[in-house]
């Protein structure tokens, strides 16, 4: 039962079907988005309020929001079911996250070691609850607090996924040119690093396929022949520009602190 | 804080929002398929095998699949954060579920109270796993458990909430009109009511938009002029199958349950 597919883990280490995967995370985290949008943004959810919890309910929810307690437990949850087993999921709150309950697969790793840990959620989480949120959710409070948390999860966990895919994509471009990266990683320059990571007009292309794909997904759908309603469930600049301004650029800073130590 | 938005509230009283709602739930499911199409089989995931899972850890795995612990455990940390305080919501492990930390919202209720409680998931549960995911899933196995458990999850809630919205519609249909359903109720006779509940033509579109659909938002997009790909990532005819053959069959008896309850 508990091991990998090892053609699911060789499929890590191939350029096109790393590629296939970062195309096809754009539609998860697109549904995940227009999904949160069905919810109003629900601030009582995030507020810190400890004197609202129950007094007779014990230790759970120790401090912080209902949401926090939510991921946290969700992610509890996860690891004991063998979620952060799998290289390409990081936790938003990794210490202390129970053991699997099954035993972990077996499998030869596919990340360098020293690179494989990193995890940048913690500004992934800023970022979605500061800025993301307020864009795609309308004002407003409907008490649905446990599936506005869901969905919240799911965002924070497909928008985690992408951007940390970018050890895989570090690895297979080390591992096809290590002579490239070489220089720039021995002397620690990150911006040379950074310069041999982008390719800016692949970086426009997915940024208007990721528009695209939020007019399509987010369309209000009937049998009529010639839609052309614009009522798109979330705004299609928004997704370009969260791609533009940080899912690219937190991929890219994954993929140089990765290469930084992939000499190690 | 707790209180739910009586404009919510107000709205699933209103036949034009019930039905607005439906139709924004048909994209909720159809994403949750397309995510779980993501994910092979994963069979063993589902399997009873209490003796691959490891002996130290003490009761949370007690009986059951890997599954099963999954959704029961989500649905206990959603009871905690309020889910099923909410009318729209019915658990498929519903015994003994912990209390909500916060106090439940104080609102008068909208469901008839004898008819409130029905819940078919036991059998929305047995449909998806031996009659549905078959059909969605490819066959193999990569390892992803967690990841996958999730998705069936989000699919099993967004297929639970559309089937038992179908009080909302019986409650509505009975107010606006009692005298059509009454004699029925005090007859006992499900067969009329069902007739009453029926429109061959609402039906067929229904299931022709949903095919439509799973066709837009399961497509490959890309940045090409003229996409005619037919590579969807979900079966087009079978979410219209699921349609015509469980889901409006489906929610029409939670309707004639919900209506032969009406008068008590």
């Amino acid at each position: 039962m508990a091991h990998q597919g090892s053609s699911y883990l060789d499929s890590l280490l191939n350029l096109e079907s790393v590629r296939k995967s970062l195309v096809r995370q754009e539609d998860s985290i697109i549904f995940s988005l227009i999904e949160r949008a069905k919810y109003p943004i629900n601030s009582a959810l995030y507020e810190d309020d400890d004197d609202k919890i129950s007094k007779d309910d014990p230790p759970a929810h120790s401090s912080a929001s209902l949401f926090h307690f939510f991921i946290r437990e969700s992610e509890a949850l996860q690891a004991k079911a063998g979620r952060y087993t799998s290289p390409e999921e990081n936790a938003f709150f990794p210490d202390n996250l129970p053991s699997p309950l099954l035993p972990p697969p077996d499998h030869t790793p596919v990340l360098h070691s020293p690179g494989a840990s990193i995890n940048i959620n913690e500004k992934i989480l800023n970022l979605y609850l500061k800025t993301l949120l307020p864009l795609i959710a309308a004002d407003g409070d409907n008490g649905n607090y446990a599936a506005t948390a869901a969905s919240d999860l799911n965002c924070l966990q497909t928008l985690s996924r992408r951007i940390h895919f970018g050890k895989f994509v570090a690895e297979v471009k080390f591992r096809d040119a290590p002579e490239d990266y070489t220089p720039a990683i021995r002397a620690k320059d990150r911006e040379a690093l950074m310069k041999l990571l982008t390719f800016e007009s692949v970086e426009e292309m997915i940024k208007k396929r990721v528009e695209k794909k939020a007019m399509i997904f987010g369309q209000d759908v009937d049998l009529k022949e010639n839609d052309s309603n614009s009522n798109y469930k979330v705004d299609p600049s928004i997704v370009s520009k969260l791609y533009g301004e940080w899912v690219i650029p937190l991929t890219k800073s994954v993929q140089v602190e990765y290469l930084l130590r992939r000499l190690d």
